[in-house]
């Protein structure tokens, strides 16, 4: 049934060049080290003020400032001490072929200094922000250095992938679906017949979705991250965006959540912003539930919600300028006249909507109606 | 690889079964009405002084009592309208063959009444009560219903699925898995080549498993419900315990929140003790990590995590009785020695642990080592 496209099938991410970064990086240690140069390591500042918005690629992004932390200094030795230690676990576990999780990490190196009381690590948030160093320092995420993290997503539509060896065609789930790995860029996607991903907020609406079969009715692939999108989710987003040049269209609730999932997508997030090259996507267009469809679904006005104050707070926050650097904090929805106007509305009226409200019109008015036609028409939001 | 066993396999549930139930009941309401009877709905009461321990089945359940809705009574009759309106669209789906949400639900029946400026819900919460009244007048869950419920979960291993004709083969998926669906009932189970199924508390660590293939290792099945067990990775326990007759263990934390999840699959949970006997699993063993692991597996001091306030509080609620019935509000922890023993060497000791502290003996110590070891030596509570 699927086609044999094949255009962009991209080799397979290998470990091997995560496991070179690393070394390099310490082996210049113990050059400098025989050289007698002090031994310093070389971090981007992953601070507020050293976070930019990109808007060539349309991403928020790591400024250019770097920080040392060097070896011979009392204020640095020992977060250099925790970065050689964590580094190292890493280079084994490539080496070994496991794949841990950056808790396992921090177990797996916590000892008390021999002959010292001192711990390697005092928490987990310490050891959590070491390795962000490393994941900066080499410009490598923890995916790409086979750190495992928890993934949510799930996946079912014209897509056949691979993985060890396995075919995997995701037209072949019934109710169920692909559960999306958090390494998912050791996945091979072998094929794809689908003019479009559609990304449901929810899982259950995915699962209705599926259930009817939008994804070959409409030919595309359905994919949900299960609320806040877990990083593989994003990333095989991504890729398919990136990959198969497919447009990415995002569902959420009528509301300032549903925009914050979807700006998830389309742009990273501020605190996480070095990941943003691999994770965000800034094509993925906001194609519903918005203010405006309420009117022109005729929602009737006793299934909108009233916004609370939390709702209000983040809407607000979505079109303010950074008192410091007097540029909007989320440029993405600040410089779109269409998100302007959604957010206002928003404002205004004060009400939100759940996706569920459009049963209120049938139970098939989602999938056979209100989706169609909003594609159909280019109605959605950039 | 897999050899047919097909022992249990049983015919996939019918949606015809509920549509007949829910039609009987209102068939009968007609009929009453016709012979100018006063209609009236019995409702099992889903009250706590009316959920009891059902010591030969293990699980809670509901108690004998039952509440009448009667339509000729003022304080009855919003309830008895809401109630027929919900029954009639739930089946109303059942004949479409559609498979809402009970937040569809609220949204389908969500109107003001004519002639009035009543709404017929004031909001999901008084939706969601009535339609658990449904729920235990006909004795029929939401999922035997066709009623979709978020789902979690995630399986591989030794198991031959069906759904809508196609056959999925979960030894096939490589590094992802297969996605439960919230109606797992409609998902013939074709074969099992596993002597145990092994419940995952954490999505990452079954991430690991899989990762190693542990299931092909020791010809078992991996779940894991992501945190806190969804009613789908329940329901996919039981049957596998059910109708397969396999042992089910559970891999948790060691701490109060762990055994709380360990407790649901074993039990159910008391605020819908009515769904135990489709969800709770009274044959699930928790293998571990439990507080003599920390000694007998020789975890560093330094590992363990200082148990707060509310994992404290969490671990006494366990052993408490129920002041007005006198009896264990968990009878499940409270008559196992094994149990108080754990319970009490946590409250004696305070501190917890989590698996991954096991990784201090090396990545795959929990895999190679730790699994096998507590399997094989039959090491776990009940």
């Amino acid at each position: 049934m699927i086609k044999t496209r094949n255009l962009k099938e991209r080799p397979l991410e290998s470990f091997d060049d995560a496991e070179r970064k690393l070394r390099q990086i310490f082996v210049k240690l113990v050059e400098d080290l025989n050289a007698s140069k002090p031994p310093v390591l070389r971090i981007p500042l992953r601070t507020a003020s050293n976070t930019i918005f990109d808007k060539k690629r349309g991403i928020i992004t790591l400024g250019g400032r770097v920080g040392e932390r060097k070896f011979n200094d009392i204020s640095g030795v020992r977060s250099f001490m925790q970065t050689c230690l964590l580094a190292r676990a890493i280079y084994e576990a490539l080496k070994n072929n496991d794949h841990p999780t950056i808790r396992d990490l921090y177990y797996y190196t916590l000892h008390t200094i021999e002959g010292t009381e001192i711990e390697t690590f005092n928490d987990q948030d310490e050891s959590n922000s070491i390795f962000q160093d490393i994941e900066v320092m080499t410009g490598l995420l923890r995916e790409q250095m086979g750190i495992v993290a928890e993934s949510r997503g799930a996946m079912v539509g014209n897509i056949i992938l691979e993985s060890k060896g396995n075919r995997i065609d995701c037209t072949k789930f019934g109710i169920g679906a692909f559960n999306i790995p958090s390494l998912c860029d050791q996945i091979r996607i072998l094929d794809v017949d689908a003019d479009y991903v559609l990304v449901v907020e929810k899982d259950a609406i995915f699962q209705r979705l599926n259930d009817y079969e939008f994804w070959r009715k409409n030919k595309c692939i359905l994919i949900t991250g299960k609320g806040q999108a877990d990083r593989a989710t994003r990333r095989m987003v991504k890729r398919l965006n990136e990959e198969w040049d497919l447009p990415v269209y995002v569902l959420t609730d009528a509301d300032p959540f549903g925009w914050y999932i979807y700006s998830t997508y389309r742009a990273g997030s501020i605190s996480l912003s070095y990941e943003s090259f691999r994770l965000a996507c800034p094509e993925a267009k906001f194609l519903g539930m918005t203010m405006t469809d309420i009117e022109k679904y005729e929602i009737p006005r006793d299934h909108l919600i009233k916004a609370n104050e939390i709702d209000i707070k983040r809407a607000k926050e979505l079109l303010v300028k950074d008192p410091v650097t007097k540029s909007p904090r989320y440029p993405w929805f600040y410089e779109s006249k269409k998100w302007r106007q959604e957010i206002n509305m928003f404002l205004e009226k004060k009400v939100k909507a759940e996706i569920e409200a459009k049963s209120s019109k049938g139970f098939r008015f989602l999938s056979d109606v209100y989706l169609p036609d909003k594609i159909n028409s280019k109605d959605w939001i950039t």
